[in-house]
């Protein structure tokens, strides 16, 4: 825990000390606006967490993390275009502060400054760090375009889906721990079991959010819950619903699915009813402790100190375990 | 002239050799839709030619050389959403033939793609080819986003462009020759010369993009004549104009670029008649030719072999002289 405190302040130490009121400010304004958001940040956590847990410097990680981070918020910035998202974080998103042309703007320049940062590291470690970060950006790309293929496409599969979100969201988790044991020089084979921690425990987040979305205290979760639902997004939850439903409630579900009523209230009372009366929250909950299982399973086998490994343990154990 | 000949042939080669077709292929066949069209593909010639003038293995540069263009058909990607581009190349654009989220992704990817490409050297020349290039890379995006402001501001000053331009098109020329020297390991005054030719000569080339665009013979320049007077692009020749008019013409001029007639030939008609009252052409044509001339000074200046600074400066010619 204290390990965590550390190098989250450590993160927001570094991002709050970088320059990003440059010129022209039409162009900054929205980056600045994007980085001074605090969100999770967990993935510039993970590359630290874990070049730590190699008993690496954390010095030479420090640059790399800020890289995913900004990363990160690039992929939001052009996702809620894309999504024609109005809120992120409680707050307007860039597209709609300022315009499109701006956002997709701003999202390039952060995507080079991504890249401005993750070379800031040992000259030696650079070949390989980036080789990782380019290839964990393409697939979050390729996650990013399934997911819109998705919306229009009546036939996906529930291994569909687990392929997409290991692409969207669990990649970008298993290659910041992952360039966290690269910078620490961690072996070969620790490097890929702890990028598979993040690939899986990547997952379980990911259905956690997804249960969260329909079934989460709105309070507590900080949005309006059936988001999800309300933007017919095809998650582990309906996927399984349509699996388990009888032909009419199956038609009904799809039903459901195409309408885009003004007030959701009702659309979303129904396709929960559906979920309640299958028990779809059983059936995610089971699903994400397997991954959530699996995840520690690999955490297991990485060939570093066992008490090092309890803060990356509980940095898994607060994701599966979050209410928001 | 055999140089840029072997160089185009060894770069068209590469390009045809890469395996773009990709899962997503809603993700990929933009990307190989853009990549197979043949540009002019200046910017990896001008790296091959500027790591053959240092006697540098050409190996080292090419794909870095690579990155460059395809870095460089991103930036068209996403600059033809922001312009409402239809056509690019005479061929519809990506967003046109897609839509707009594809091109933001697709883009996305390329810009992604672009980095593995420019890893691929030798690992000590890595990090300050990657410098060069992110920094070019925001340079660019910054002179984008000045072109998007000027379409909103009334006082642009001739200043203004010229530096709008160095961003948006003479940068990427300057850093493509950089980085061949780089790649050559070229004396550090000469990288700084090939980089200032590159820039100079850029600027040269968007002037007389500038000018052909209002004066060129549209057959041979294989587009409508007129384009930015449509657009109402403030280029160096508005801008020249607006300076010399008197309060009359200055007016009707401002009055002119503020109008979208469905059939814009009596604008253009209007707007060449008042260029041609004050001499505009010969304006660009002396302004271009400063910048040329300056170009071949920082040419001259390069500490390497006067025979093998021909094949530069006969591709600056070409591009000087060009009718299209």
């Amino acid at each position: 825990m204290v390990k965590i405190q550390e190098f989250q302040q450590i993160i927001n130490e570094l991002i709050e000390s970088q320059d990003f009121k440059k010129s022209p400010s039409e162009l900054y304004e929205p980056i600045c606006y994007v980085m001074s958001q605090e969100g999770k940040r967990l993935r510039p956590l993970l590359t630290l967490l874990a070049c730590d847990l190699f008993d690496g410097d954390i010095q030479k990680a420090l640059y790399p993390a800020m890289a995913i981070e900004v990363f990160h918020n690039f992929t939001l910035v052009h996702d809620d275009i894309m999504d024609n998202a109005p809120l992120r974080r409680g707050k307007e998103t860039v597209y709609k502060k300022w315009n499109s042309n701006i956002a997709i703007l701003a999202g390039d320049t952060m995507f080079a400054m991504a890249y401005q940062y993750a070379v800031k590291t040992d000259p030696e470690l650079i070949s390989e760090i980036l080789g990782v970060f380019s290839q964990a950006a393409i697939e979050v790309c390729e996650g990013q375009q399934l997911d819109m293929n998705f919306e229009n496409i009546e036939q996906v599969t529930i291994d569909d889906y687990l392929n997409m979100i290991r692409l969207k969201t669990a990649v970008l988790l298993g290659a910041s721990l992952k360039i966290g044991a690269i910078a620490a020089k961690a072996d070969i084979q620790s490097v890929k079991d702890i990028y598979e921690f993040g690939i899986h425990l990547g997952i379980a987040f990911q259905l956690k959010d997804d249960l969260l979305d329909a079934f989460g205290n709105e309070q507590k979760f900080g949005k309006k819950s059936g988001g999800d639902i309300v933007a017919n997004k095809k998650t582990y939850l309906y996927l399984k619903a349509r699996e388990l439903a009888n032909q009419q409630q199956a038609d009904e579900l799809s039903l459901l699915y195409k309408s885009q009523p003004e007030d959701p209230a009702e659309k979303i009372f129904k396709v929960k009813e559906i979920f309640n009366l299958y028990g779809i929250e059983g059936y995610v909950l089971n699903v994400m402790e397997e991954y959530y299982e699996k995840s520690l399973g690999f955490l297991d086998a990485v060939n570093a100190d066992k008490g090092k490994k309890d803060a990356l343990r509980t940095f898994a154990a607060q994701l599966y375990h979050r209410v928001h």
